[in-house]
């Protein structure tokens, strides 16, 4: 048996060291431990310089985000649901790329973009979380940095108004990467996190959405006095703006198995560094404390300057048994790949073969994005490194 | 951007339908999936019909367990100590293996020898759980299947007995992967799975162990006044055999910094199956309900008849950010690596140059195994293909 040599207990420390090599050499790092030169094949392009002159001289900015996968058509989708859709996704991607662009960090564009889906009601995040079995919310979200592979996650939060500032926090001011439940909520507390009353999370359409899972599940048709259970009424204290952004909800009917929305951001800065997050409220009609890939760390969020920045959104299981974002990161750094490649294998074939719904975003240090999904429709949307924007729903 | 066909909603049917094709040709499958012949170095050698003559002209059976990693050097255990650990390793080892033996899988092999171990307060698991800093002990454990890449985990729970049957549970009687705290324990329930008072998982050694680490916090010696805070005397209903256990417990004084105590098995199964479960109390003095690498598929547990078998212990905050069970396999399957080498590139290089102590016990189809660990000891057995039982703590 192998064995080696005792650590200094200075993990963190190490780490931080481990980060300012990463972000220096990554390519460097990862042939020396590769150990297997010929399997390199991005090596080269990877410090092509021609990328970096397309923008200004400088290192290209780039910004991807997604408002969760599923089965979105035309045809069930009114010209004004798809209008507002388009718009909030519009304004988080330029919230993001606006810091990026003032020579921000790409976490702190990750964060910009992702809080402001979090707080419409349009996304299954945040605001807009689906209810659990027990009529609660219960949100799970992640973020990572691949400049230096910190991470945060959590994973069951009843009263945290932005999950993806708390999955931050736990990164940044703690020395543990994932945390759970009323313990993560406590850490929230004390690091001065908005904390908001369970019924911020209340949307009449999402309350429709879990008796109609109920009904279905029970094979009869919604009743109405299971309707008028909603406990709207127990939330006067919703403030004013959350209210007008409720009634523009309820003018929106949701697709009626939008059963996967998650939110996710991904972006590269100015400094050549990769960062990745995700947020979601789960599954309608989740029990037993279910938790899906958004707070697993490889399944649903991965950044490493080292390869790529993912954040997914789909049927959790299924990207959690696949390890789906590391295993796109894996794919270009081990088989050479290029990002479009290594992401189209994931989830165009390897998720298809096994009938997982859902996509990705995904992007690596030259600016290259990917955004493969294989469910009807993805909200989503970039800026490229040529600063065009794009928002898209559909697959055509 | 690349997107493709809806998928039909019948998730665990192809799951399933997978998992038959995996163990059928997961080498096929993995060369046709990679598009790249040249880098699938194992695809040959996997299949070298010499390894499964060697037993009795059938598949090779193979166990390795672990007890956790950690400061484990000879002059702090006593003798008895070290009999006690040894005794018991080897009693959850040949445990496993008669399932093996009997044709069993390797799912129930791994499941019969960390039930043992979960059973014994000598291992930070089950009984011997360490304490949370709020004086309570939550239990996270996790199992794969590498036919079916079926998986099930569980976080914080306090009154599961075997978390490793709850996690088990999560695989094959629900449709998720991961539960966690209340949820988990409902689903326990509803499951048959047997319940313990929370005092069930009281050990002395444990809570002294707590006592050392808020003292150490606080900078200062442990008062006796917090040593009588020892909540023994609310648990007069502790069963007679578990007061004979804790009873053993108490005269072996735990090395003091024995902080990330974990148990696990991975097995190799005579249909040629590979599994790998893990199971831990955490660190001692958690808070904010943290979640280590344990429960968190890809990171403390992975397993893939295309790969290989993995559980880990250690420093779990490093092994989630380098997913690092997950990342054994990826280094098999897609660099071409043996088992040893993609092991000890994790554990002794990239571990090592971030500061993550641990280690891990990995499998692979021929009957590898490989135990890198890079703190000075680590609880570890195994049986090899050629029936040989071998226990070992420390590293020389």
């Amino acid at each position: 048996m192998h064995s080696g040599p005792t650590l200094v207990r200075s993990g963190l420390a190490a780490a931080f060291a481990l980060g300012l090599a990463l972000a220096a050499t990554p390519r460097d790092a990862a042939a020396q431990e590769a150990h297997a030169g010929s399997h390199q094949h991005g090596a080269g392009h990877q410090h092509d310089p021609s990328h970096h002159a397309q923008h200004h001289g400088d290192n290209p900015i780039v910004i991807a985000i997604h408002g969760g996968a599923g089965t979105i058509r035309r045809g069930v989708m009114t010209p004004e649901m798809e209008q507002a859709y388009r718009a909030k996704l519009e304004e988080a991607l330029r919230a993001g790329y606006a810091v990026l662009q003032q020579g921000g960090t790409s976490l702190d564009a990750v964060v910009a973009a992702i809080t402001i889906l979090e707080d419409s009601p349009l996304f299954n995040a945040g605001k807009g979380a689906v209810f659990t079995n027990a009529g609660t919310n219960e949100l799970d979200s992640s973020i990572m940095d691949g400049a230096t592979l910190r991470a945060g996650a959590v994973a069951g939060v009843k009263t945290v108004k932005n999950p993806i500032l708390l999955a931050r926090a736990v990164m940044e001011k703690s020395p543990h990467v994932m945390m759970a439940g009323t313990g993560a909520e406590a850490f929230a507390a004390e690091q001065g996190l908005e904390i908001v009353d369970p019924s911020y999370f209340f949307t009449e359409s999402r309350w429709q959405a879990l008796q109609r899972a109920k009904a279905q599940e029970a094979g009869r048709p919604v009743l109405r006095d299971e309707e008028a259970e909603a406990p709207e009424a127990d939330a006067p204290e919703a403030d004013a703006a959350g209210a007008a952004l409720e009634s523009a909800a309820h003018d929106v009917a949701f697709p009626d198995d939008y059963k996967f929305g998650t939110v996710g951001a991904v972006a590269l800065d100015r400094h050549g560094n990769l960062a990745a997050g995700t947020s979601t409220g789960g599954m309608t009609n989740k029990r037993w404390g279910r938790i899906g890939d958004s707070p697993v760390i490889g399944a649903g969020t991965y950044a490493s300057n080292e390869s790529c920045a993912v954040s997914a959104t789909g049927h959790g299981e299924f990207f959690i048994r696949n390890v789906v974002a590391y295993d796109i990161c894996a794919r270009m750094r081990y088989l050479g790949l290029s990002l479009q490649e290594a992401a189209d294998q994931v989830v165009m074939q390897r998720l298809v073969e096994q009938g997982g719904e859902g996509g990705v975003i995904a992007i690596d240090r030259q600016g290259n994005i990917a955004m493969p999904f294989n469910s009807e429709g993805m909200y989503r949307g970039y800026v490229d490194r040529d600063g065009n924007v794009v928002v898209e729903i559909y697959k055509d």
